[in-house]
């Protein structure tokens, strides 16, 4: 099932160099594209390849086109980010031949009667909608999800298997939650008597801004009193955990394995490498960008890339340094004691 | 819904100066606190605050008393801790609105025939129980969980949604086990025969204590062939992983995306940051506090607060230093040969 | 339910000096093995206490085995590697008396009319099974789990309770899942325009090969267009991240909390400690070994062990080294000085 180039252009736009009515059959990278395909030069490093490719029509960029068009003999769509015409030019070609859930309520369902799911949502089998929950237009519910009571998933927006979503938490449209992600579980939040730990309850919610994507087995904590909020789209990859009371700002991504601590005030477009830390209670500016393994320890109000992670060696020179490491005061000490004993030296 | 001040401390102790019959609706912390609220000083620094608070009543401590009582017109409760008579006064304000899950066996859960279910517990929509499973007085099972062959849950026991309690393993009085939990997952123990695995049937059990609390999406193992076992009134956050044969003691608690390898023992009244990871076959000591993000790599057997994480730069900055520090041989060379030299320059 | 030793033998072989009619009951170690047991000598160091044991019968390797008898009185199976022979007769007990599900399909699951199941196979209360999917013979999927459209599970692997396999992926012979793990979720892939992320649809697939165990909570991403790929006997432990496009080579290892991002390359025979990290598009050689907690941020391409974290300390001291690891460029500049000033001094 393909689509002609005048479809694509007419979606998305771009100018389009060449035949209207040419079919494309899908999207592929350089080096896979195909005589059906239409592919995409997102890095002006790959003109030549690009040139030489042998797909049906290419995805360029205004500088880059002139470069293309001297060897590439297909018809060409010019667009200022090829990348961003070809994430949604694939979104189009999936949806041609993609599974649509039929709505209604899957008999095995368990849906409380004063629940209100909109006839054009999909609620799969063995999933639990608790009283009070709303689930919107188009919202797709797959199999064994939980909705806790009073809950509200938003239109269009997708649980697939197994997502445990809590009551009373709210998620806006078109997001995405993927199978095992917990939202709304309790904050880790304790009072100490004497070395015993005495739960301080989580009243709070999650509250989900519109076009959030949040990963496999991913948590996000509620609040303690205050709500935990996670602003539009936000983008959260695997195994990732969002302690009580954080507010992650708009259109932050953070790749998988991250962990943010509670209270923690995230700013907005700014990316967390992999299995980055940030310490509670702190203040993260916008535009920050935390490299992967690094551990945030205090507050950054600058923008900027910042890293802090110990340098891989061969496990023999690790040794060597490590062992340096921790007696460096004592490598201080010996420079302050040559600086001085050089002073006596040089002194007329 | 509120109660009476009388009441809070014929419940819970402390000292009220004011009137027994004024009712409150809520509790609060200084910021947020209403007419209608009870608020409470926990850090003598916010004195200030507490006295100019406008709820109803404060809880504070004998030391902040005086200073509260010079401005603050509401009634007090005066008691040692107040951090600790917020978080039950807070459980108990949460308790009179609370949803109350009904006893009994809801018609989709499929529980064996000879598992025994206390009357009073609650099992919800989709749960699975096995056979020769028990679940005791006041237990709550949510939807969707599962409790393998044998296993027992304690008395007033909570499993939200979509946890996995396995076979033959145990959890004491009053836990909560949060969304996504495992408990019970085989240990990672194998032969290795030429480079191929050969699995080790791992045959023993996690047992669990009283007052346990456990985070979403945190697996624990089962034990080889001894049990994996975890102390009373231990709290995990989300995201743990807890390795086979690990001992944790007693009211120790480990943040978010703490990681334990097998076969650790771990003291009692102990604390771990978030994604601090524990290697296996180590002992720690009781009131050993782990620092997040640190690997502790080596036994630790005297109390106190341990660290060992990079410390965070700007990525320029960072790049300068691990390139030293993946020399700091060099550096080590340097400073002996500069002192050889010096020496000779300094013999008489 | 026990044994004969010359069943054990007949089964894995092994030299037998003793009576093949003698019964065993089960296997222990060293410490822990009863008059009824079979134990087994793995680590040379450990011959007295194996000579000492009361165990029914002794595996040991040859070159232990004068050592053993000089004091040990029951039989003993010779054997080249007795940590083998343990997994092996250890497997052989369980089997004996471990809980075999029955095959069929439990009248709540709900499977598609066109799935595939064999009727040796069984599937278990509240799964769900979805058009096209595939499930071979002796596979076992316990409660809860989900199995998406076009799914292949291979021939006696079994998915523990409350697994998500998602559409169009395929496992192997003899996999294990554990409880909590999500295959097949999508990868985490955008195209950025002005800040904000447009989302690459990920059309590939997660393809596992024969004799691959995961852990509980482990996710897998399947790939943006190609597949994701993991090898045949590989082993993950609980809590790890496979981003899309990775290929994990056969045989290797990784431990509980490890993070691949993705399109990484690892090769076979490798192990991961506990938390360590890969960073994406990387590649790594056969036979290498990473440390736990060690962040991998280039290709290596030479097998070998490599570390990288920062070494424990108490506190204070870690205080005091990380201060002076921020500005180590001071130190190196300091170094520096000294060296012309002495080379001044040292100048004829």
């Amino acid at each position: 099932m393909g689509t002609r180039l005048g479809a694509l252009v007419e979606r998305f736009g771009g100018q389009l160099v060449g035949d209207a009515n040419l079919e494309v059959n899908g999207i592929a990278p350089l080096a896979a594209a195909g005589a059906g395909d239409i592919s995409f030069l997102s890095n002006s490093k790959m003109r030549a390849q690009a040139a030489a490719c042998g797909a049906a029509a290419m995805i360029v960029a205004p500088a880059d086109d002139a470069a293309v068009a001297a060897g590439f003999t297909g018809a060409r769509i010019v667009t200022p980010n090829p990348y961003v015409y070809f994430a949604r030019a694939a979104q189009y070609f999936e949806s041609l031949t993609a599974h649509v859930p039929a709505p209604g309520i899957h008999p095995s369902a368990v849906v409380a009667a004063d629940a209100v799911i909109d006839p054009s949502a999909h609620i799969g089998p063995h999933v639990t909608v608790e009283e009070g929950a709303v689930v919107h237009a188009g919202a797709v519910i797959d199999a064994g999800c939980f909705i806790g009571r009073g809950a509200v998933i938003g239109e269009g927006t997708h649980l697939f298997a197994n997502v445990t979503f809590h009551a009373r938490c709210q998620i806006g449209k078109r997001g995405i939650l993927h199978s095992g992600a917990v939202i709304g579980s309790d904050g880790f939040g304790f009072a100490n008597e004497g070395g015993v730990y005495i739960k301080i309850p989580q009243t709070g919610r999650v509250m989900i801004g519109d076009d959030v994507d949040i990963g496999a087995n991913t948590s996000i904590d509620r609040g303690a009193l205050a709500d935990t909020v996670i602003e539009d789209g936000v983008k959260l990859d695997n195994q990732i955990q969002i302690g009580h009371n954080c507010r992650i700002g708009a259109h932050t991504a953070m790749a998988g394995c991250v962990g943010v601590a509670g209270s923690a005030i995230i700013g907005k477009y700014c990316t967390f490498g992999g299995a980055a830390m940030v310490l509670g209670h702190l203040t993260i500016a916008d535009r920050v960008h935390i490299s992967s393994g690094s551990m945030v320890s205090r507050s950054i109000l600058e923008p900027g890339q910042y890293t802090g992670f110990y340098p891989l060696a061969k496990n023999a020179d690790w040794e060597k340094t490590a062992a340096i490491v921790r007696n460096l005061d004592t490598m201080r000490d010996k420079i302050r004691a040559l600086e001085k004993t050089i002073k006596t030296l040089t002194k007329p």
